[in-house]
């Protein structure tokens, strides 16, 4: 098994241009311009896999872009891992703010990695950590060190919610039949601290359009005489929170579960510095819900951000316009037992309510999911958490993540199976930014802890099912 | 002096078919990607003026787009009128809401204007409206009918807000000296309304930026951790008006001169109804300072609007992520008495001293200008109610407006001598939005006008100093 140290050295090079290569092709799944490079990506990922060693590979079909499914079967009485991962990317804007162009990948060294890290969309944010996985399991044909079955399951629709997966889940329980799913879409708290994430936050994204005048108007003829739908978008996106940053929206906390001052105190036990995190950010001063610690507010309780904002004119120079339509992408993080579609609901409800009467509104239900949580005694965590000590020499810290992977959630329901999420980017990797990178230290050191989850978990289960 | 209408007969066709050959020129001043097409126009206002009969016209450069500058001199004894307008247009977006492209101009039957109006970005804003006085000067030369001394000052910045011409009138007085400045950058009540703008509101405009964390984040990793941008600068937004639309900016009423009731019932009687105000911009209600009508908000009572804004992803689609920085354009309409230099600093000071220490505020002045009135009794005013008197067939009332000429109070400082809003466009008229269009009969109608007033005002002029 030590084998895949000099695998690696063998390989490494080839490893990363491959990569590289995957990364070059614009695969942003929210902007319809691009639904050619989609594609190409989704064939490319089928190569891949069936050159890592997969016997069926398959490009299944959706009313979106195509989900690539691919296994390999040693052994029926072995247990199943199915890995998840998607193909498709953020966008990349705003782009002039890139060092590098998004879609030209070059390896430059930063503090951070010293050793040289991936600039590119979609370096870390998924398909440098989806692609671990590809190598994992070439590595693991070539060389006999296979334990057990491995289905994978890469869609293309991650990034816009993953719309179409949910139903190829519900009407594949056979096909995607497993005993464990590993999902490298993570982070960890630092590369001499491991970590394991446990928990996810929920999402409900939804888009908000407020109309005044039918006709945009000059500002001097109406000015103060006629609603001005941004002054009133701006009014009701205040609203939404009072002077404690707590959510005014009727009912919104109520399935919120409030940890034990126990479980607080664990949290906190993980290596965090305010400063660091200030200076990191270059903000002065951070800003939540009141009564919530920096990392509490990001992990454990749900939040709500506007994710975009516009209206009248944002050219050079100036208009003395009154806009007809102002409009927001607003999206709330849940946490664990908050329903998405009960929430987006409560946002619909209360934000036609506070509308006054100079304006229409309309809210525009996007997507979501609803938040998840590992058990850490689960042979899944524990057979992770050992593939950590061995390859970076110390346990993984258990860690809730504030991020969202809503299918994580729908898995366990339609597939009764539980989610380890292996991450191996760090924070300052800048995924959904400008200048997104993975650490080739990183990418290499997946690659080589993977294999040892499958040589654990193999053990684990077959001691459990004796 | 009636061959007026014998003369519009015979040349109305040419007229219209000059203003329609102007209007094609795409000259605007706001986005510098239009910087050929609106020197382009200066050349052909010179062209015009110079067929009209001026016998100098000077294409005067300044920092910005020239200024053209014109002048027929028949007599030193005789009064001279300075005729001010401007041939550089507002951005035509939202492009996607003109019915037919604002650059290629069609004349079109309307419900106001059954004989037809010009559809085009800057046909009565205010090509259309200045071309009505090169268009009365020809004839008035053509038929030796120009009474006095005149001189034309065509600027290309009025709706960037003047920028230069402030340095040019100051540097200019003894060219520019005048007895009179005549204006056609208002509108009138209605076709059988004739009205003549007494009342101007000053202006202050300005750009904000909010910026939070030093790059775009994801909102999962972050969001209720950082302050964003975006929710920061709704807030700001929301708070600069009270629960009673009264601007909560410190000092910002102090120069507000309280009309008497006299004044206020006076203004009552213009007709208005308030029903067909609604139904005309499809609102339910109108929206506007508690204690003010519709008429009185948007024209004796300053008032502050957002005109633009934008932040985050406004793209296609979906993206989870914190901004880094939110902007927005705001522009405060003034009454006479308020300094706009003053309310600018006052705007500037509390949008600093507002914002939480979580994100950097930065203020960018754009420009601005004082309000300015004109009393009823001045020979100008006289000589222009005299005139819709004998070209409409009853008096003009005289009315306040909501909007802003910046350069009108310049004007009177440093040239000491009043202007005359002699505005024939319709509020209907759409300036400033999509489907901007001038009546037929309108532009017509104050080519018809004009040469009235030139004679009243010489002969009120030489009464006065005899």
């Amino acid at each position: 098994m030590d084998q895949i140290n000099s695998y690696l050295e063998t390989h490494k090079e080839r490893f990363i241009d491959e990569l590289i290569q995957l990364l070059k092709i614009p695969s942003i799944s929210a902007d319809s311009a691009y639904k050619k490079d989609v594609i190409l990506t989704a064939e490319e990922v089928k190569k891949h896999l069936e050159n890592a060693g997969c016997d069926v590979v398959e490009i299944c079909e959706t009313d979106g872009y195509p989900i690539i499914y691919g296994e390999k079967i040693i052994n029926n009485d072995l247990p199943t891992v199915l890995v998840y991962g998607h193909y498709d990317v953020q966008p990349p804007d705003p782009i002039d703010l890139w060092t590098s162009p998004p879609f030209e990948p070059v390896i430059k060294a930063t503090k951070t990695h010293p050793e040289g890290a991936i600039f590119a969309r979609g370096a870390c944010d998924d398909k440098g950590q989806m692609y671990m996985h590809v190598k994992a399991l070439e590595f693991m044909t070539n060389t006999d060190n296979l334990p057990c079955n491995v289905k994978f399951m890469i869609e293309g629709e991650e990034e816009v919610g993953s719309v179409n997966l949910a139903t190829f889940v519900k009407n594949n329980q056979e096909k995607l039949k497993n005993d464990v799913i590993l999902i490298s879409d993570t982070g960890m708290i630092a590369k001499d601290v491991p970590s394991i994430t446990t928990g996810l936050r929920g999402l409900s994204y939804v888009e908000v359009e407020v109309t005044g005048p039918n006709r945009d108007l000059h500002s001097g003829l109406y000015g103060g005489a006629v609603a001005n739908p941004i002054n009133i978008l701006a009014k009701m996106i205040a609203s939404l929170h009072d002077e404690n940053n707590h959510i005014t929206i009727p009912g919104f906390y109520d399935a919120v579960e409030d940890l034990s001052n126990e479980e607080r105190a664990e949290m906190a036990k993980a290596p965090f510095n305010l400063d660091n995190y200030k200076d990191a950010l270059d903000i002065k001063d951070v800003h939540g819900e009141k009564g919530y610690s920096t990392n509490e507010r990001n992990s454990i309780r749900p939040t709500l951000d506007v994710n975009g904002i516009w209206g009248g004119y944002t050219g050079e120079g100036a208009k003395t316009v009154i806009a007809s339509k102002a409009y927001a992408k607003i999206s709330m993080r849940l946490v664990p037992h908050q329903k998405w579609e009960n929430i987006t609901q409560l946002f619909k409800t209360h934000f036609e309510n506070i509308a006054p009467a100079s304006v229409t509104v309309k809210v525009k239900p996007h997507h979501g999911g609803e938040g998840y949580v590992t058990p850490i005694d689960n042979i899944g965590y524990l057979a992770a958490s050992q593939a950590y000590e061995t390859t970076f020499g110390k346990k993984p810290i258990p860690q809730r993540s504030g991020g969202s992977i809503p299918i994580v959630a729908l898995f366990e329901r339609e597939l009764k199976s539980k989610t380890i999420l292996m991450g191996f980017g760090l924070d300052s990797d800048a995924i959904h930014s400008p200048n997104e990178h993975f650490g080739v230290w990183n990418y290499l050191k997946g690659i080589e802890t993977i294999p040892y989850f499958y040589k654990n978990f193999t053990k684990l289960f077959q001691e459990e099912h004796k």
